[in-house]
């Protein structure tokens, strides 16, 4: 893929989508291939985001294979449960494909199933799937044919606990895991609970207990750590439009110091381009939001045996488009950080 | 009607229904009876609003004539075009109803037509119709069967022009009405327009020329000042849950001064019990939100030969619920302000 | 105290206080007394808050303790380390005294001078201030001289936890309180940490480990529940005007059902008129911004060994103000709702 | 200058200056050279912005000529009345100077001393300022030693009217120019009226016909229209972070069309890169948000013979970074959009 090489959206309309189409417009070594949005399908790009105006005049249109194969890589943008559809196709026609959605996010589809609540319908599919990060996960992404992109939530909550929990330096039992979300991480909804009068000066949580996040965060943190992970994670919406907050509370394993825990985050994260760790202090969202970085901080609490570890995205950006297009950049042996800066 | 007067609400499910829930609960004079919402129907009206747990736990029913006659007076506060399918029903019944929405607010029917893009199907019933303030049209709203209640926008436009025009202080002609509303004035809408995200850390103009409430505005000044009367009005869409900011810019037919000003204002609503007359000084939306208040400001600015008036009101009280509760009390002959403090 | 009794509040400038102002205004068995407020000395209430227009006319004034007992019951809204230099001269005169801030919150003043910082210079008095809440500390109110009333965030914290500790369905260990408050909790503050541009479209957590409330919690709780708690406490600012989201992390000391919480809450809270107990559900800040009502909802989440306990309070009220003239009501015989509702 | 010269920021801690110091971080042709400021001397710019982490680590130090004057081109982006203290100096060191404040807006000194209230110090400076916009001016920028860089509100205000008043469309007298800003706007404040508290949820309008940025638009336009202009400006401060919108009303000296209209913009802005005309239709903040665009539409609205038209900017960068590196690259003789896109 030379800058001549181009890059479908499949699902350009929805806010993960747009956010793609605007990384990939400026990003040096890509040209914006097909953009496919059924339901929008004839109205320009810059026409439902008025942000494009000059910058992407590319008119939106009904998802085929044959429009998407004519690009060189695939994203799809999708929500859960469509991608499973399109995926198989793609693959078949020898095309490289970068899911944002939740349907390859499971080695095990009973688990997908589960949470999900729907049918898997091309389990033959996952085997291949490189469910990753790019800190974690490089060397897998970089010969993918199908990566499955990290959800929002998860992202906050993974990358801030692997290094501890690899290194044993807190338990892998009783993990909370309390986040915090702007709307934009429920999509480009019509629901009334994402009016702006309902979201507007109130806070809720939700999906306590049920939230296709958990598991993912489980299944992800076992598997770079090696160790079964249980984790209580409690989701909440508040009124932002862009951000995540997560504040995990954690047992170690024996007496902590800063020193300690900076030298974990510093052994698996030191050439992580986007992973910035604060030390013992506190991030804070509008530091993050715009940009594809992880800001990282936490507090030893010695008196109560606990480690508070605070963590915070952009969840379109780290947590959705941004990171995607940074695992693109390694499939394609593009430097990590292009068109992300 | 005493205190064991019942008070109906057709369409009790949306903002401006629940609003007047919230009031009635708490009026001295009057006893909530059904409540209607059609779509909503069997959830209890503390489901859809949970601030009214523990205060109102009527459930919501589908509209019936037959219910909604139990009651003594009726408010219907449904979206513009259904209440003209409603009223002439209650009127034969010989109830008195209180319109919210727009049906009966023209008595020239071409105007509604024109504006909100429907036949009027109930124009017998027209005449019977009093629109009106209870600043300026108390008595006849004291007597009246059917009182269609103002618009928010026209109620923070006319009510600070009415006394200026009356009075002879500025020309009838040029004057501009700048108005920005919070997204309850949408009403419970599922809109991606009024979604969070899109509104949140934004502003947009909107109906530029062609909103209904131009003609509402023009005609009612028309009336009460006996000159002919043009405004140029914009509305615009602020990321804030309740208020609106009325700016308005008008032409002196003499030089002005305070003094002559505030007498004006003092003339007319010297006992207005709602209308709080700031002197030359600027109004701010948070000082009215959460009540029945219009508070009214000016800026006399004689190097551009131009006065400045600034209203502010909240677009669900002294807008909509507040002002419809305000006539409801004149209707019985309540102390005004019964139920608004 | 008659309903020509006199009520003076010490800081009614800044927010808590002018809730309080808000709340007296209306309460229908007592008269508003002097207010006092040093640095707006000379300006009028309704000038600092213009809501109170037409409500509210006083003119604040330097405090004087004659001034004071003039009226029956003094409130103090004023920040920490300042009611200490206040209240030795009130109760001298026999005045009873309702403290908002943080001075007489320890039985234990070693507490007090590590968390709060400074000297307590009014060791003396401690013995007879009465920390309570109305709905534990009843007959204790009624007779106290000196009310200490419950901070903020401990009025959302203690009360979720007190009935689930006290009846031994969770461990008083390793419990995880994390609280989000909109900013109006911070006062009326002109620090740039809460302005608009730095707070708007962010969150931040803060003090994590050494926010005073984090004892203030842990000795209430373990004052009722008659064991030694310790409680994980962070809190976060996040950009609302009002309000309090907590959610709780516990750990069951045996198996839980639903039935067995629900009848624990039912237990201590059935009579108290501004607890409302939602069941195995979610509670959100809108519910309960403007009025002086707790809602608490909970989820057990039986994989992980854990409940999950959720609360909201407007902090203003439930967590002042509000709080502040229940426990008044309690000290004069009035009916504990009285100007509440 | 070359890719290694250099560029001072004299005020970096504001939000102006960090946010040319974030444009100019990123700009292909420009080093970022020291950074001053004085009360925030010591600290690094990536800790009072920790956005910038990673990115930004300068130190910031006091000013002294000595240190600005070893950049090629020095920003000043102070509170209005410090740069004319600065400004001789540098000039007489033979630095090229971009003003983001007032001190050289007129040309006549009596008009700044009239709103800015204060002496002006540097007199015989002000004929070699250049006041300007890239879009009309960019000869005299190009060859300028100072250039004065508009304000936020009248770059809103002189670029939709400017074409509209040279082409003798619109009268000039009479012209209302209605605008909204984000808080940024008020620069990085401590103030209590710009605290979160006292500004979510609500509106306030300040300065009403005494703003500084009245004249600079009258004298503005009357420069590049050749006509004596009157405008009545109102500004209003609502709950966003960033953006201007501006509502312009204006009388027609002929009857018009979209097509003359559109004719007069595209005469003047065809190619003006930033720029976007976007016809009979409304703009919106979330457009221009974190751009160097401004929106342009209009309606005409021919029954009250008047037109409306409507413009959106960012106000830290259109409305004060971005259009200073704008005049810079024009300086320079860098393509007019680099570091802006």
């Amino acid at each position: 893929m030379n800058s001549d090489s181009t890059a479908a959206v499949i699902g350009a309309s929805g806010y993960s989508g747009a956010e793609l189409v605007k990384i990939l417009s400026r990003h040096p070594r890509v040209k914006l291939g097909p953009l496919f949005a059924n339901a929008s399908a004839g109205k320009r790009m810059d026409e439902l985001y008025p942000v494009l105006r000059g910058r992407v005049e590319t008119t939106l249109r009904p998802y085929t294979a044959e429009a998407a194969c004519t690009s060189d890589v695939v994203f799809i943008a999708l929500p859960s449960g469509e991608a499973m559809n399109i995926v198989p196709e793609l693959l078949k026609r020898g095309k490289r494909v970068v899911d944002l959605g939740g349907d390859f996010r499971f080695q095990d589809a009973q688990i997908y199933q589960q949470f999900y609540k729907r049918q898997h319908t091309a389990t033959d599919i996952i085997p291949q799937a490189v469910y990753g990060f790019p800190e974690w996960d490089a060397d897998a992404i970089r010969s993918a044919k199908l990566v499955s992109n990290p959800g929002c939530y998860p992202t906050s909550a993974i990358l801030p606990l692997a290094p501890l929990l690899k290194e044993g330096l807190i338990s892998p039992k009783g993990i909370v895991v309390n986040s915090l979300s702007g709307v934009s991480g429920a999509g480009r909804s019509t629901s009334i609970d994402h009016s702006f009068v309902e979201v507007n000066e109130s806070v809720k949580a939700y999906k306590v207990g049920v939230h296709q996040h958990s598991p993912e965060i489980e299944t992800a943190l076992g598997r770079l750590s090696g160790k079964s992970v249980t984790v209580t994670f409690v989701p909440h919406l508040i009124p932002i439009t862009r951000g995540i907050y997560t504040t995990i509370y954690a047992n170690p394993t024996a007496p902590l110091t800063d020193d300690i825990v900076a030298a974990a985050f510093k052994k698996y994260y030191e050439r992580a381009p986007f992973v910035r760790i604060l030390g013992p202090a506190v991030p804070e969202i509008k530091s993050v939001a715009g940009t594809n970085y992880i800001d990282i901080g936490w507090k030893i609490y010695p008196e109560n045996g606990q480690i508070i570890v605070l963590a915070t995205i952009d969840n379109l950006i780290k947590g959705a488009a941004g990171q995607a297009v940074q695992s693109m950049n390694l499939m394609f042996g593009f430097a990590e950080t292009e068109g992300l800066q």
